[in-house]
């Protein structure tokens, strides 16, 4: 593949980058939705998160997203999206622009993003926890399978190597755990090194943690809330997710990530729907 | 004071109701930012949240909002204020609205709201905890005054009874207990039955857990989601507040606050400014 320049200064040109590539702007970009980071045919919402957060970060000129918060509108869609980006605030240590990311003349996502520069050499003043609760080392960990239940497949999965404690990878097998709780490794398969754009793409990578319910359909997130706590160190980013409750076929669930280096570099809640197949059956009121 | 209509439907003339009311529509509406409810001058978060809120509620035609994310632009201040509402998606089980709150022509506030109607007699499906954790009696926590330390004064305690965890309010007597944790219980002071633009305003009524951390500044919220899990019974509500990291002058804050009944009926998660007086000193780069 050619080498062409990219608006947002990204030299790299990793398939991560390629497929969140935005042109044109400040208020009006155009991009692709990339067919390989699809769920059962859905962009996954990581990917759209990271694909609207650099339209953002071009029109407010800053170089790290800090704090990103989405509605999610309609299921977008492989192909040709505009992305209508408004500065909101300027200057100073922040800014903040809004996102909304439109195909066929319809909203599919509309995202607020607040950004800054994170400090390279930042180190806790105070944090709870000093690394990922409970999760083994990768090699006691089950790679997963871009091939889903149901014939489903996960196209993400040939672009990040995912890698799943195995107490928490039951559901495969018929066996959930019952607890709303997944847990993993995550690295782009080709190499790239993580940064907080892809932070935002790992925060959704892993299978919903309704799946550990043993709610096999899919979950559509209606929110997903991002902050972006550190630049992470290369190699392996450890994501642990849990949920509080599932209550009317809505749940939350919470993504931390840790770096190589056991800094917490990303936190992240979503609100996400997720019905038993015998509320699909019964009519809506 | 007459009873006066309101647009958005509140039979009850509460403050709160009153401070939180807004007229016109669909697409503009006005408000008062009311003084009584402020901190240190500035109207309080969760208290904007509210207002916003129902205007979106309004906009879309909801009863309830499910998910609510706000990115706070520049300092609110009392007096008149705009609100300007979009409907992003319609119909079906959720709307979404964005709300930016105006004043003098600056915008200080944009919401994204997405709505619905939350069932009344939902029992949770599967949920992690049974009820807030390590909260004592009411009868054994702290009442919350508004004289604050440096003569600021939190006029938002004129409405809200607010009893503290005596394990987390040390900082009020100079110990802080120097783990980003603020505990209590909360309710209307007037006997306003909660409900869940209530619970918006509860999620940010206790002090900023990085008064726990000895950081006596105070707080400027950057990001605040809340999701609304369930309709509050009314009583006193639980509000546990729990941070993860402070890290390079900013740190997250959890709450969940639990009814009377012991349900789970909202979550927050916010991202905001803690420095040491060192750092204020620190001329910024």
């Amino acid at each position: 593949m050619a080498a062409e320049s990219s608006p947002a200064g990204t030299a790299d040109q990793h398939p991560f980058d390629l497929a969140t590539a935005v042109r044109g702007g400040p208020e009006r970009f155009t991009a692709e939705v990339d067919p390989g980071w699809t769920v059962a045919g859905r962009p996954n919402g990581g990917y759209l998160l990271a694909l609207v957060t650099r339209a953002a970060l071009e029109a407010v000129g800053q170089p790290h997203p800090l704090a990103v918060s989405a509605h999610f509108l309609a299921p977008a869609e492989p192909g040709a999206a505009e992305l209508e980006a408004r500065r909101l605030r300027a200057g100073g240590r922040l800014s903040t622009a809004r996102v909304t990311l439109v195909q066929q003349g319809q909203a599919r996502l509309e995202a607020l993003v607040t950004a800054g520069r994170i400090d390279p050499d930042a180190a806790p003043g105070w944090r709870r926890a000093g690394g990922p609760a409970g999760l083994p080392p990768v090699e006691a960990c089950v790679p997963a399978r871009p091939e889903l239940p149901g014939g489903m497949r996960a196209n993400l999965l040939d672009h990040i190597d995912l890698r799943i404690d195995p107490a928490t990878a039951g559901w495969a097998a018929g066996r959930p755990g019952g607890r709303l709780e997944v847990r993993g490794w995550v690295r782009f398969s080709d190499g790239r090194p993580p940064d907080p754009l892809a932070l935002l793409q790992v925060v959704d990578a892993l299978p919903p943690s309704s799946f550990d319910l043993g709610l096999p359909s899919w979950a559509p997130t209606v929110e997903l809330t991002v902050y972006l706590r550190g630049l992470p160190a290369p190699g392996w980013l450890a994501c642990v997710v849990t949920g509080q409750l599932w209550q009317g076929g809505w749940f939350d669930e919470d993504a931390e990530v840790w770096d190589a280096a056991g800094n917490l570099v990303a936190q992240s809640r979503q609100f996400a729907g997720a019905r038993t197949p015998a509320d699909d059956a019964r009519p809506r009121p």
